[in-house]
């Protein structure tokens, strides 16, 4: 067979398949919207989003995937698909810390598809009000960003916040060593860049620079602006600073972690149901006595509950002490879960459940 | 039956139209791979990405679509899996004018799909070099942009480059009226922005706001920046401006045309084939002698070829009094299209084709 008519075949099998996508896409849809109507009819106030729902339908799609998209791009695709039947019904208004080109966005956009309306706010106080007040569905802030420099702590605000976590995202996050054109690697004697980048990279720094200041400030993007001001002078930031900034990148991907990640949390009015693969989110106040932390976390450990992050805040509160922030494996509706908080309800001054939501799963 | 039970009815069919759709997705992507081998085979150097195929395959889809998804919306989903698909034989390297996060990005991710890798570039020159050298697969690039105040011409551009434009990206643009936090609309004395948006927005402006003054400026972001400065001062720019400046919306989506859209062109190092529906660039130079722009059409006119578009340039250049860029339907391949341009290289002292390429699809 010639070249010519074996793409010919080829092409005439593509043509094929995306008639059937076509006709199973649609029936999809025409599925979300017997769904909505189901809702509806028992509830007019029925919300049609289920984060749990979505991020089961997701991890079945990577399990069963065979190939050869990798699991994650066909993820994506599916997310996207949910998207658009999703947005039929009910079209999501999703509030983040702007500008527009934030990783913030790019991880409102990973979580919900493209088919939202994404809603640009100028602080993480801004979103919570506009998703408490019902103006958006949901929000998405990060939990910590080196890399926009935020201020306020998400975590922070939840203390006065009814929302609950309702989902979480990671992103990976690349940095780069960069200076003023003309400028060598061994020239640079200061290197500028938030704290957390700083400590992110610090293994490649002993290797390749380690006479080099190192310089925290307050956001990367500062970072950048430093390194185009002052003579001998590098940055460690993004790929979009060093073109603000019109910066040459000396080396990319200087992160020492490859898979270098920064998460977001993805906040609502309502809590999300079990999906199988949960973390729960708590706020935890205690007076500041001798073991106290350490009889916080007993319940858990005798409960057999994995912590995955903790997290202590000054509480900015005249009443308490300390606050904890923790992250436990599983839903608040599991047994060992249950069991845990009933146990911390003796112990601590106030628990509260800020979410149980899936485990990011992209 | 209840609530309930049609829920986990429907549901159902939409796990098993997941499957299907995985199963059809994989095999669409093992079609990729084989029309790849096929032409690796032939040519080891074969390029894999075809405009015009991809052209015609999304005007297919829309035709077909039979909803309850709009048709650009199943367009995108489409355009999704072929990006996906392609990127596992050859990842394609976008460049685009940046930083990450502008209209341009989002003109680049729209064309391509969301697996590619976008390069972000400060200057549109550097897009273009980007390309020449073969760095990058393929550049977009802003035609005119009122938005992020673009200074270096790109059709300009192309009289010294050989690259050739294989494709066009519409973006539809809304403008905002906004000011500072506490000042009505009625207190707006000047309105800064681009000279094309306030143009955009002129019968608004007339019949809401006659009394103030119209000052253009560079760019919106500049607009947005006096705002912010300047008391009794309004602007016309973006979401984003308002939110990056700290500004109030007093009126969104203010442009006369609802559909206002701003263009980018797809640069590549190869000409695109005909898909059915295509547009033709020409860049045509001639002495400035009575009549001579009425000469370089007549062969449009003649072999009944349409203009979409045409520009007059200062040409930079002594030999040459005046440069147009003109846009025609059809393809250089197509007779009519072939005969118009064999005429005009007598008429015109240059005829140089920047390009065919699909109309845009969505």
């Amino acid at each position: 067979m010639s070249e010519q008519e074996s793409l010919e075949q080829i092409r005439a099998r593509i043509d094929a398949l995306d008639d059937e996508l076509l006709r199973l896409i649609s029936e999809r849809a025409r599925c979300a919207q017997a769904v909505a109507k189901v809702k509806r009819d028992a509830d007019p106030n029925a919300e049609f989003y289920r984060p749990e729902r979505e991020a089961q339908i997701l991890r079945k799609i990577q399990q069963r995937n065979p190939g050869p998209l990798d699991a994650e791009e066909m993820a994506r695709l599916f997310r996207e698909i949910m998207s658009a039947c999703l947005a039929l019904e009910e079209p999501l208004n999703v509030a983040f810390l702007g500008p527009e080109g934030t990783f913030t966005q790019a991880a409102a956009l990973k979580h919900f598809g493209h088919s939202v309306h994404t809603v640009p706010l100028g602080a993480i106080d801004e979103v919570f009000r506009e998703v408490e007040s019902g103006a958006a569905h949901y929000g998405v802030v990060p939990v910590e960003n080196s890399t926009e420099g935020v201020v306020t702590h998400t975590l922070d605000r939840f203390m006065q916040s009814p929302l609950k976590i309702c989902g979480e995202v990671a992103l990976r996050i690349h940095h780069h060593l960069m200076a003023k054109p003309g400028l060598a690697r061994e020239q640079v004697k200061r290197i500028y860049s938030h704290q957390q980048s700083l400590a992110q990279c610090r293994e490649w720094l002993d290797a390749n620079l380690p006479q080099a200041e190192r310089i925290p400030v307050s956001s990367n993007a500062v970072a950048a602006r430093r390194a185009a001001e002052e003579e001998g002078a590098g940055a460690i930031a993004s790929q979009a600073a060093a073109e603000r900034y019109v910066l040459n990148v000396l080396n990319a991907n200087i992160e020492d972690a490859p898979d270098n990640t920064t998460r977001f949390l993805v906040i609502g009015q309502r809590a999300s149901g079990p999906s199988g693969r949960d973390k729960t989110s708590l706020l935890l106040s205690t007076r500041n006595r001798p073991g106290s932390l350490y009889r916080l976390l007993e319940p858990f450990a005798r409960a057999d509950v994995s912590l995955t992050r903790i997290e202590s805040r000054p509480s900015h509160c005249v009443n308490w002490d300390y606050v904890f922030f923790i992250d436990v494996e599983g839903h608040e509706e599991d047994d060992k879960v249950r069991q845990a908080i009933a146990a911390l309800e003796q112990e601590a001054d106030l628990v509260k459940v800020l979410g149980s939501y899936p485990r990011a799963v992209l």
